[in-house]
């Protein structure tokens, strides 16, 4: 999707200089350390880094973050225009355990070393319906080849979607590359909302839409 | 299904005598025990138990049993008619790795002691497409409950079926229920025919409609 340029585009990435990792190769294997938690207490070490592959306009990512001050996330994004977006959000929510890359998944291999990661989360990923755009999907082999690289053992990948062909596909993905899927829902929030929900989600969730998730470990 | 009572039944099951466990009550705990493959090298025990829920006439049993001539196979099946078919099957080709017990899924946890299966399959059951029937479906938690107990740690469950809402209802309620999920395939013989096929399996599978599997765990 191209997105129309947003005005000041530059002057409000300036203003979140301090959520934008520019140069991620050069921390791969070293996040953890890298990073520390400034609590009242003083800083502490983060316990793990959870990464999130197309944070949108990051409602999803800063939840989560608040749920879990303890855990380092990453989020990645390719558009900027979002990304400014999510990058705001977590300034108004003055959470320093989030930050973010505007790049592509293709890259996690360098962003992130082997086992590195505890959890993925990868929400409302683009279907990519023609079989010709197979490999574009972030549940195609090749990218959980990169996914399994970087997650450490018993590491998770939690993936929602509302595109049934897409998450039908994935489940055999997943498991034709050795993941094992627990959590298997068709339609999440079925009897109540269940988790955090992004932006999207919530809207397909009020129009009665049902959201397909699973973990895949 | 009510089925036309066969002809000669007794005769016929009579002549199967020696595959039908009539009291399996009592050998609940000692299957592996009771029964002896007898090789040409003489005597061994078998190494493994897995059981088929609802074996129809057998054609799976029999073909799974002769490709594991080490596992003892216990196949249920509730209606006679069906059931000596299957027994005459296994007759025919002369297994001695395959018993018949007549009798209700409901009931496993009487044949079996917990822990003793190391496999259990479940293929084709019925979709008991209604939501009152819910409690009938062989996926039900009250029957993985069930199956969780006679299975032994990583024992497995082999699922197939033909009904993409039992598939989905099934893959829910086996997460649910905390089991881990692998092999999940919504068209198992898309490419080329895989594993061991029972008799309906080959008819769908020839009309061209896929059939859904997955591996519970």
């Amino acid at each position: 999707m191209r997105m129309r340029k947003k005005k000041h585009l530059d002057t409000r990435m300036e203003q979140c200089d301090s959520l934008l990792v520019t140069s991620p190769q050069e921390l791969r294997g070293q996040w953890l350390e890298q990073f520390k938690n400034n609590t009242a207490y003083g800083e502490l070490d983060f316990n793990e880094l959870h990464i999130e592959l197309g944070c949108g306009k990051g409602r999803f990512i800063v939840d989560v973050a608040k749920e879990s001050p303890d855990v380092l996330f990453i989020a990645i994004e390719r558009i900027s225009n979002v990304l400014v977006a999510a990058m705001e959000l977590v300034l108004q929510n003055k959470l320093n355990n989030v930050k973010f890359i505007n790049g592509w998944v293709d890259d996690v291999g360098e962003f992130f070393a082997e086992k590195e990661v505890s959890q993925i989360y990868l929400n409302f990923c683009d279907p990519w319906p023609a079989n010709r755009h197979l490999r574009r999907r972030l549940t195609h082999q090749r990218f959980l080849d990169l996914y399994r690289n970087i997650l450490k053992e018993k590491g998770e990948i939690h993936f929602k979607t509302d595109n049934l062909p897409l998450f039908e596909y994935s489940l055999t993905e997943f498991s034709r590359c050795d993941f094992a899927l627990s959590e298997v829902s068709y339609n999440l929030h079925e009897h109540s909302p269940q988790g955090i929900m992004t932006d999207y989600e919530k809207r397909f969730h009020e129009q009665g839409l049902p959201i397909y998730r699973c973990v895949a470990v």
